[in-house]
């Protein structure tokens, strides 16, 4: 019986290229038993495999958008909402003196409270700020429902609640869906939310961040050219076939210009081309023409056979027109409801006619920001509303209720192709739909690849890197050159341990800000499940590996031989391991509090300062039997003491090796500085009093006597290898576990 | 004859202030002879004095700004602009493979590039762009100029132009005020320039910022209650005066709503009152609302006898009623130019009528947008606007100059209280007027004491570094609790030492921020001369040191003590000395960073390497003896090595302090395992073939035997002092050089 949404697309302009021509077949996937007409999947293939000739570009015609979709809506769906309210505790401000007193919007709302101080629910420190109060309206699919208002009238946490993105119990009201209650897990498959950011990677092309998006969401059932097949159809229907090759972009790559950026956004939210479309300020930030030709693309959306339901400021009398319902707030309440056309009717009839010429949304809204400033707010204008709702519901008593149940509905619109991830035919088993549309192993690969990729594109992180410890490599390598075997020799040694191994450290901060960037990508992605958060944890340190190998092992060849170290290849093989241990976790530990801070930096303040605590508490400044005991904990969190012990254990170790030799051992003493015919003759005096043999070569201190000065008795140098992984680890899992708090996605 | 503009602003709504019942009267100041009705002057310091009351604060109404200004124009100015024409070399882009195809707006020019490789000036690796292409027209006082297109259009680059920020040479055409050209000391008297950024101190109010660049543009010769009357009327002209006592606020802080604080930024630059006023992109970012609002302000200003040139990217049907004249822009090429009303007959004779209830600048720049994209450009559009301009000047011939020469309207808007800066009524002696509106003592003090405003707004700022110091001093004075004399114990003060200087350096980093936000508004204020440069940076200075005292001292006592270290209390004095120049050079070297970095990220990142360095060169890593010679000029480069020097000499300087006593000689050698009573008959031994008497108790190593060791031989600990305060200074003119090199205010 599919596909049903074999809509025909005419284009309404002769310039418009030939993709619209095609129809705009929607894949039900594998799972579907029926099979399209072979001529237009034909086509359809057809122009997949063309897709590559015609990547010359521009920005989008906005004619190219102007096409229409006759095809009646047969499956009909409604969304209601009914008597929404929503409250929360902020805390009382205080009287402040005069130039504390904030211009904002909530000045009225504040004077309400003060004259009626104790509320229900309100205490002397905080005050209930309603934030939705009484919010009844309905959506149905083939319309754009806008939800408008200035800042703070309760715009987005309406959508937010229709969205289900309040916690259950903090929201008064019900919202159904063809006359049934919604479940979350039900809400999720169906609908998708997109957000007023752009989180994108800025080196991907427009079609594969399509195609990711379409690798994580669709299910693992569909194959790989079908998902393809999806992306084509998807960059048609968002006018982004001229942009499809171009790379996002960001302040340094030219990219697509905004208002494709923002289709981009739809497009991965509605990959699996849901029911429901929730969207918070889609047009904010974009220019008219921008913003037009979004809310075009999502009147096409809507028209597919989804309700749409937006936020918006203040929308250009063209926008106005593609709208099909409105919903104006003032505080949290409903001024206004019900479609463009009456606008103008009701504002008159309040006594305040909307004067010819002047855009209807922003006289109505300058009107409503007036009520607000007026003494009485906006009472009378709310009241207005009740009566006027009432009025209409007697003048045009429509049904609620369209006939189909929601299970009916549902199933109708599936086999019509729609609701591509996930769902099946049968409607019983879609509330049975797995969690992730991937296996882990899949999951794991997709990440990886798309990590690689986005690695490969900016090689100018890695570079400066490798740069940061190349440069830092050489300068120790020439400043340390060649350290001889004596006691300062031995004293450097030890300074410059200590700095090479706080270096490999203080160079995994340099890569903060990337993680912090995609961290808010993280979170969108998996705020709707696109993947487990495991995978992207093990994915992120797998991918990492063989750069840091890469770094560890510059780092290596430019300082061991340079300065001299001792263990020959096996010792530079164990300095190595020991390099890419401490990159591993100090990867790690970046990696962990990109998880936690909420800003670069700050984040790169944090690990300035422990770190240099961790090298203060390293064993190098103070050691470790002369730490004071109530200090003693922090050497052994100290990052720096495992990396340090280890690289020292494998220099001085070789019991073999003599550091202080004969005379040498008054080096460094108060007798440093006598003659050395007479260091001889002292040593023979020792030599005697001792009745130990001691000449001129005589070892005197060996690697294990530094060792034991140094305090370093405790591990081995494989224990110091194996710890230091270790805490590579601990901070990778408690990476997943900041990731599995910090992503939290609703609102208490 | 004064004031002339005795604007009768009457409120068309009820609820509107009384503030707008009284005369709007511009200030003449001093050097005007006329005297103001004492009525209407009276009122006006009556209504001065009532400011304070009225403070309660909502946003303005819409309706507040709707004021009428019925007064005519007297004076007459034309500005006008003939065959304006800028190209710029540009790297020549090499053919790509697909993924690598930008999608903008310069694909089609590109072509035309690549059709014809070497056009006049290109070569193989540039190619030449015109940003601007033969431009021309005018502006007249109390109309609004706008200049329309879409981004990449030219429209910044034109405005730039007539505001005479393009280097002489480059610009082909001419400017002209009245026919005559306009000398560029000249323009920066009678005109203002607006930029797009509102870089204003977030914590001031807005009659503060107001009243601050009244004190740097306003001269000298206008007493102070003068200035606060213009800062006043200004807060009326700009419709602030609810938000007049509402900090501007930023992230952290709730302030003034966006477009409040875009007529802020607009206050500033028209605090002088300009005959001209440039704005680049005023309402971008804005709501439609406050958008409105701001072009509404423009126009009360333009209404005022000024010139007001503006560039938007799409007005609104409200907003396009304020619009006077447009320039219609497409790669720098006129496509429309003349009134708004004569829109629709344009382009239905150009074949392309504008849709009744379209909005008439959506459609035009849609259609402009369209021919862009299509083969032959906008080529058609630019050639038909040729014609209608020539056929218009034929249909109406206006004669171009109104009579008043350019040193007579100057004058006569003088009088009328216009051009409060620096002008006198005397025109010839207005081009003699000083750079600077104030003294150098006087901008110091004005700069001082908002710097110290600021702080006093923002305590977290310095709570921050306070709390870095303290808790760094508390750990080093609790890790290195009361150390003993012992050979150990004066390895562990060399680490401390090291340690502690360090972390004075890298607590000053915290600072960058701040410094760099600082940056641009300073960039902005010298601009237009608000102030010396020098002013800047030693007030700069000057207001950094009592906190920096503040900082020292809490380090110098929150360890002195606790460590143990030497010298009492003469020993503390120079401890918290260097410590201060320790501060003061480190501040100094962050400021001179924040004036050459581009953004904070990167300052962060340099300072910590650049700091590292300074560490691992100061002589602690390393002693200056065994640094190998090529590396030598680095170790007198580092900031750390002269404190690191004088807290050692300051240590250890004393003859009468022994650190390793008797049997302790043995301690961290060979020898230091062996029994106590072996020790002894070693140490007489040693005694005996030294011929030297040496007991238990006899001193071995005193502290000057260390700093010997240490390498410390070179400097006094006073003149260690001496050069650390100079490499503060030395920072500071460095800064000093950054600031002018980088405030380059126009394009090449």
């Amino acid at each position: 019986m599919s596909p049903i949404v074999a809509q025909n697309v005419s284009s309404n302009n002769d310039s418009s290229t030939p993709y619209f021509q095609h129809s705009l077949e929607l894949i039900a996937g594998e799972f579907s038993t029926a099979t399209a007409p072979s001529s237009t999947l034909g086509q359809l293939l057809q122009h997949v495999g063309d897709t590559r000739k015609e990547a010359t570009g521009d920005q989008t015609s906005v004619h190219e958008l102007l096409v229409d979709i006759s095809e009646p809506r047969p499956i009909p769906f409604v969304l209601s909402f009914n008597n929404l309210t929503y409250s929360v505790k902020v805390p009382r401000k205080m009287a402040l003196p005069g130039f504390f007193r904030w211009s904002d919007g909530s000045a009225a709302a504040d004077a309400a409270v003060v004259g009626n101080p104790l509320a229900a629910g309100d205490s002397y420190f905080t005050r209930t700020k309603m934030l939705l109060n009484d919010i009844s309206g309905e959506a149905q699919d083939g319309e754009i429902l806008a939800v408008l208002g200035a800042s703070g009238s309760g715009k987005s946490t309406l959508i937010d609640a229709l969205a289900n993105r309040i916690a259950k119990g903090s929201l008064k009201g019900n919202v159904t869906l063809n006359g049934e209650t919604l479940k979350s897990r039900m809400l999720k498959v169906i609908s998708a939310y997109v957000m007023q950011d752009d989180l994108l990677f800025p080196m991907l092309t427009v079609e594969e961040t399509l195609m990711f998006a379409a690798e994580f969401r669709l299910p693992r059932t569909l194959s790989k050219s079908k998902k393809k097949m999806r992306v084509q159809v998807l960059i048609d229907q968002l006018g982004l076939r001229n942009a499809a090759k171009t790379i996002i972009g960001d302040e340094g790559h030219r990219g697509v210009s905004g208002g494709e950026r923002r289709r981009v956004s739809i497009g991965i939210d509605i990959i699996h081309d849901p029911i429901i479309l929730f969207l918070d300020e889609p047009t904010s930030g974009l220019d008219s023409t921008s913003a037009f030709m979004v809310v075009k693309v999502l009147q096409r959306i809507a028209q597919s056979g989804s309700i749409v339901v937006m936020s918006i400021h203040q929308p250009s009398y063209r926008i106005l027109g593609l709208l099909d319902r409105l919903i104006f707030l003032s505080r949290g309440q409903t001024v206004y409801s019900g479609s463009p056309t009456n606008l103008p009717l009701y504002f008159s009839e309040f006594g305040h006619p909307i004067p010819e010429n002047e855009n209807k949304t922003e006289f109505a809204l300058d009107l409503i920001r007036e009520l607000e400033g007026s003494p009485g707010g906006t009472k009378s204008l709310v009241e207005f509303n009740k009566s006027w709702q009432s009025m209409k519901h007697t003048r045009d008593s429509e049904p609620d209720q369209l006939g189909l149940s929601l299970k009916e509905a549902i199933s109708a619109s599936i086999s019509r192709g729609k609701l591509v991830s996930g769902a099946t035919n049968d409607i019983n088993s879609s509330l049975m739909v797995p969690t992730f549309a991937n296996p882990f192993w899949k999951e794991m690969v997709v990440l990886s690849k798309r990590s690689i990729l986005n690695s490969k594109r900016m090689p100018e992180l890695f570079g400066i890197r490798l740069a940061a410890v190349l440069v830092t490599g050489s300068i120790l390598a020439t400043v340390f050159w060649q350290l001889d075997n004596s006691p300062k020799g031995v004293q450097e040694r030890l300074g410059f341990f200590a700095f090479a191994m706080s270096t490999t450290y203080y160079t995994c901060a340099d890569a903060l800000p990337v993680f912090l960037q995609e961290r808010y990508i993280f979170m969108r992605e998996t705020a709707y499940n696109a993947y487990r958060r495991l995978s992207y944890v093990i994915s992120n340190a797998l991918v990492a590996l063989p750069g840091l190998i890469f770094l560890s092992f510059a780092f290596a060849m430019a300082t061991f031989w340079a300065v001299g170290l001792d263990g020959g290849l096996s010792g530079f093989l164990f300095y190595f391991l020991i390099m890419f241990a401490s990159f591993w976790s100090g990867s790690s530990f970046v990696t962990f509090l990109s998880g936690v801070v909420p800003h670069v930096m700050l984040g790169y303040t944090i690990v300035v300062a422990i770190l240099a605590y961790f090298l203060l508490f390293s064993g190098f400044f103070i050691n470790r039997d002369r730490i004071p005991g109530y200090w003693i904990w922090f050497h052994y969190l100290s990052l720096v003491k495992y990396p340090y012990e280890a690289v020292l254990r494998n220099e001085f170790e070789n019991p073999s090796k003599c550091l202080v030799r004969g005379i040498q051992i008054f080096d460094n003493s108060p007798l440093g500085e006598i003659p050395s015919a007479m260091k001889v003759r002292l040593l023979q005096s020792v030599s005697k009093s001792l009745g130990v043999r001691i000449t001129r070569s005589t070892c005197m201190t060996t690697g294990l006597d530094i060792l034991k000065q140094e305090g370093i008795t405790d591990l081995s140098k494989w224990n110091c290898l194996l710890i230091t992984v270790a805490w590579g680890f601990l901070f990778r899992i408690l990476f997943y576990f900041s990731l599995l708090l910090g992503s939290k996605n609703k609102r208490s």
